[in-house]
């Protein structure tokens, strides 16, 4: 028998209490003894099946020699970070899906995890229950990794497809969005580009072996994104979506941002909608593999972290390639990478052509919309100076 | 300083040379140490970068306590079988990307691996360079696994997406394949359906624990498709994939088999083009999440096998999760499996009508082609013997 503790009660701890019971069979054939839940923090006692569970003093979890794995399931920094540091200084392994601890402090919970010789795993971080960190630690440990992008935000996607299925604004598909209880009553996170940008710098740290710290990424929503640039987009076979990208840098450095982007049709990230994650990641080796599913979701969360319990407890905490450097250097202003740029400008397709040389033609009239050739963003902001610029986004 | 050898210079075994050279940096940092090939088995000496490692005589490495990996790229049974036997014994870790052997002996090797303390490790056999085999097992271990399924043969989908883009015939295509290097001059395994029926097997073997046979699962190729209901189904916003499929049985037994099928345009894998492969996962906590890349190629693959070199190393062999039972009882005749079936017929659609009740018709004239309700293949055969039947499909 192995016993866990679960803290915080909310939409991913009462997952993972769901998943332990439900699927035991499950677990202990392949753990080779039943997995239990022993105890559940919380900040207030309620009612419900776990309440036998419950207690308000992590000191009872700290302190059981019995507990050997803890899933932190609070959420934010404050607290999920002083009980994190806690549990694995006693020796416990942790796991959990909160994005917002690993991307700020998980080099050094990893560090000291280590050093107690235990693991601290947050494959649920990225991609809910879609397998993605061990894959891309694990299952590409040969290759060198050159750019991970996708899309990262289940709540952004779903806007994105119904602004382009029904025609409606960004402030009618938030509403829809939030009225099926995809988007939460403060969307600021989502919609904001910042739950996307806590995501793409733990693949960033995983997958260039470096701190990328979210201060630094760039994260831009879709709030600002207009209805007649998705809809322009689409008549020309692109699609509008909000891409988490980082890239291995030429020369060394690396780079990674949250921005809208244009897409081919064809392109694998094009065609996922509704609020389905996907993630690419592209090795020197293997070339682009990509990861879909639904990237959110109580269940496949919780089943994501119930599987890091399992490897928890299998897995020699020693392994390098489940960490990165504290080293922060050689993080690059994105406007260095070069893309291909959207834009729509009031005025013509000449002005365009005066400023851009060579550009595909999206749509002409009193506005023209274009797409330049590959060049920095940092040039393109350059070039267009001298325009009446409307709209500018990123294309792939 | 870790070494291993290679069995068969071929293009996997030359890729995985290749890789343990070309992306050295990684895999040092990721393992700790550096990883080199010692040794080369081959069967007649051959000039070249690796000539210097070759042997010709398994001895010099079975007896060579140095090498502690064995990577077998022999392919077949007879040879890679006797070698991948010898190597286990004599306490090396073997990986393979052989899905051949790992489908007709897979799980007796792993009980030999277990039993010397050793890892058998083969996730390049269903994929090639695509993670698959790890997230199953591993990152959705907290799920029970009810379905797997995929585009899982590079070869077969490359010539059906160009009968769908060029209206070329099957054996044009084919033709076509061949000359661009996608199929081999003797094509059987990929069109008959059997490459992707071993790995439908492996797939099988570990989502639901027990051995699925090759010799069970029927196993269609493309072989009899007909051009006119490529292009019916397209027409109809359908499309024609050669799926594996490998389902979990309400009552608790399994099924696996190969066939063409017709998916829905907006399903993920209707889009899945070219020489991709994808494979859909279904768990009961995560849903469907999907693997995409390119499931075959020198490179991809051997940086697979590198990966589970590593993770050989790394890994203890005791994982329950990493095997499957001897125990083949409970394999139940796919047309048990129902689904809805797609029909050409010469006749109308009264005929189709009077034998199948509600369908929906996808073409018609003096030939009808329609789709019926879910039912099991055994039903749908007996209610077509009246009609006058040019072709029947699966569809998902």
């Amino acid at each position: 028998m192995i016993e866990i503790a679960i803290m915080g009660l909310g939409t991913v701890g009462t997952g993972v209490a769901r998943v332990v019971e439900e699927n035991a069979p499950q677990i202990e054939r392949k753990l080779g003894e039943p997995l239990r839940v022993k105890a559940v923090l919380v900040r207030h006692f309620k009612e419900g099946p776990y309440r036998h569970l419950m207690t308000d003093d992590f000191k009872d979890i700290e302190g059981d020699g019995d507990i050997r794995v803890v899933v932190e399931a609070i959420g934010g920094v404050d607290a999920a970070y002083r009980y994190t540091k806690r549990a694995l200084a006693a020796g416990k392994h942790v796991v959990t899906a909160n994005k917002q601890l690993v991307a700020e402090r998980g080099c050094e919970l990893l560090a000291l995890a280590r050093q107690k010789n235990v693991n601290y795993l947050f494959e649920a971080s990225v991609g809910g229950g879609i397998p993605i960190l061990h894959p891309l630690t694990q299952c590409m440990a040969a290759n060198r990794i050159d750019e991970v992008y996708g899309i990262l935000n289940g709540t952004t996607n779903y806007i994105l497809t119904r602004m382009v299925r029904t025609g409606a604004s960004f402030e009618e598909a938030l509403r829809e969005a939030q009225e099926k209880g995809y988007a939460e009553a403060d969307p600021t996170a989502d919609v904001e580009g910042v739950d996307a940008g806590r995501k793409i710098c733990i693949l960033a740290d995983l997958a260039f072996g470096h701190q990328v710290s979210p201060g630094e990424v760039p994260m831009e929503g879709i709030t600002k994104l207009s209805l007649r640039d998705v809809e322009i987009a689409q008549q020309a076979a692109y699609r509008v979506k909000l891409l988490g990208r980082a890239v291995r840098m030429p020369d060394g450095g690396r780079t990674a941002y949250v921005a809208p982007h244009l897409l081919p049709s064809g392109h694998p990230l094009a065609n996922v909608e509704d609020v389905f994650n996907a993630v690419v990641v592209k090795g020197n080796a293997t070339g682009e593999v990509m990861f879909y599913g639904k990237g959110a979701g109580a269940m496949p969360t919780a089943s994501a972290c119930v599987a890091d319990v399992m490897e928890a407890l299998q897995e020699s905490p020693q392994r390098e390639e489940i960490g990165w450097s504290p080293d922060a250097a050689g993080f690059v202003d994105p406007r260095e990478l070069p893309s291909r740029h959207y834009f729509r400008v009031r005025g013509t397709l000449e002005d365009a052509a005066a400023a851009f040389g060579r550009v595909e033609v999206l749509s002409e009239g009193a506005e023209t919309a274009f797409l330049t050739e590959s060049m920095t963003a940092r040039e393109a902001g350059l070039r267009c100076s001298g325009l009446d610029v409307l709209a500018h986004l990123r294309a792939l």
